[in-house]
């Protein structure tokens, strides 16, 4: 028997589920909030949206920090507005892990954009669990997506592993960078050359755009020899709104692409499993370590291995063998 | 009964475990390449190398793109060796987690350093799975501590999730941040304020090194009413070696401070345990994730996703209710 609190909340979840679908605004907002808290809520809401997924185009912005993303996010967002498209910004905030929050977000957006009835833009922090974000990220934009938006964009600051894993979220990745950024480039470049789509050298009319311009697409000749699909270099000036509609241009013939070769269809397949892996892992790993964190057993390991009497590789061994047996 | 060749890996594998503890850093070298690619030996080297651990410090090194930690972390090198103790060096480089390979480390890191035999540097790709970098951090970094080396750098380029996870890693962790680096840095400055223990504004002689500074005094001051250890904010510029010393001087003053007050032996429990259940999550992870793809299953459940007749979230609770009940 379920308590009568637990069954009203169940109620209400389902309810969130309901007016997200009806469009909602309020009700998306408090769907991404239990998505992002990771609360119990959060499954029964995300089983209740999935079957209306799968529409939205969802476009990846990437690249290191001071590129421009956000500006030229927000005039790419205002052009797909233009063209009758309702637009979803997931922008992914490098927060404190340890305070939680997303303090970029709220500060730099507050623009005209927010005022817009048909744009919804949201942050995320990395606030909360190892390596969750990837898949809050993408739960979050299956939410954007059921809500009915068409295009969702979502920008990640920062080059490491866990914005990598947030783009596999997207169906085209763009990959923005700005000339001077010095030795690291390099080894950024590198790093991001074959999860771009498309390439954008923001801040054009800067010194060494040209150059910066040409060093990519000599990257991308080394290694596209044997592609179909080369991605194009596209020189914008964001805060002026130079070169945003040709910037469209080539992610629309990106996505026509993916389309119509069954390269999308392919990338969702791949998405859809990744997804089950991801979760599947997160779910058992918390399950386990809540078991070994509430029987006293964690505390008697660690004092074991401080000790060096044994080491976490034996106890791991250990423990799994008696789950898994 | 195990066949004949595996006896002799498992044979070998001793041996590895063995010669790191002699001292011989092709061993370590092995050893730290086992780890990376998470081969089935790596288990039984760790195992063995576990107890030689506990005595190596462990200094962090992080910051935004282009901010010279390599270049510092030479310096600092340099400097520690003049002191008589010997230095291994990590270097995390966000490389392309899907053709592999550190580019990063081993074209900078071609100088002088390098044959000095008190010096072991190694580059570690992000390439591999999800989230495994951080434990895999761990253990080269325990391999040199097994090694024998006095002071270990574990340096990534980037300010996300991942990079947080590494410096975990660390007893003390030093940021690294120059003057000039755009928007972001606000962001940035929020991530990394409370893993900090000293901070460094390198290219001291750029525009706007002072306000950088007095920008960060203010953030720690506001944030450090109630605590201990005030971070420092110390000005250098690496490529001169202007500064250096007296960097190590506040870092040693940390070391000093975390020692005496057991801030030390609470962050090494505090980290054994996470490392358990960092281990217990992708053990388990990659057992159930070869589990269901080895049965075919993985597909099935993809292609019942796709035509929207469940979700991922009913199919994970499912695996999970069958697998540990």
């Amino acid at each position: 028997m379920l308590p009568p609190v637990l069954c009203f909340e169940r109620g209400r979840d389902m309810d969130i589920a309901e007016e997200v679908l009806n469009g909602n605004r309020l009700a998306l907002s408090r769907a991404i909030t239990s998505i992002e808290n990771e609360d119990e809520k959060s499954t029964e809401i995300m089983k209740r949206l999935y079957p209306h997924t799968g529409h939205a185009f969802v476009l990846g912005v990437t690249g290191p920090p001071g590129a421009g993303k956000s500006t030229l996010t927000d005039k790419m967002a205002r052009e797909y507005r233009k063209r009758g498209m309702t637009v979803g910004i997931i922008a992914i905030d490098p927060t404190s892990p340890f305070s939680g929050g997303a303090i970029l977000g709220d500060r730099i957006r507050m623009n005209g954009l927010t005022l817009d009835e048909g744009v919804f833009i949201r942050s995320m922090g990395t606030r909360g669990s190892l390596g969750g974000l990837s898949h809050k990220t993408a739960d979050a934009v299956k939410a954007m997506d059921a809500f009915g938006k068409d295009i969702i964009f979502v920008e990640t600051v920062g080059v490491g592993q866990s914005e990598v894993d947030i783009v596999k979220a997207a169906d085209t990745t763009m990959v923005v960078l700005i000339p001077g950024m010095g030795d690291d480039i390099q080894a950024i470049k590198a790093g991001i050359l074959e999860i771009g789509d498309v390439f954008t050298v923001n801040k054009a009319d800067h010194d060494g755009a040209d150059k910066l311009v040409r060093e990519i697409n000599m990257m991308l000749d080394l290694d596209g020899v044997m592609k179909d699909w080369r991605p194009p270099v596209e020189k914008v000036i964001a805060n002026q709104n130079i070169g945003v509609k040709e910037l469209i241009a080539q992610i629309e013939k990106h996505y026509d692409y993916i389309k119509s070769n069954g390269i999308l269809a392919e990338r969702r397949t791949k998405r859809t499993k990744d997804e089950i892996l991801d979760i599947l892992g997160s779910r058992i790993g918390s399950y386990i370590t809540q078991k070994i964190v509430d029987d006293g057993r964690l505390d008697d390991y660690v004092e074991q291995i401080k000790a060096r009497k044994t080491d976490p590789y034996t106890v791991v061994g250990n423990v799994l063998d008696e789950m898994l047996k």
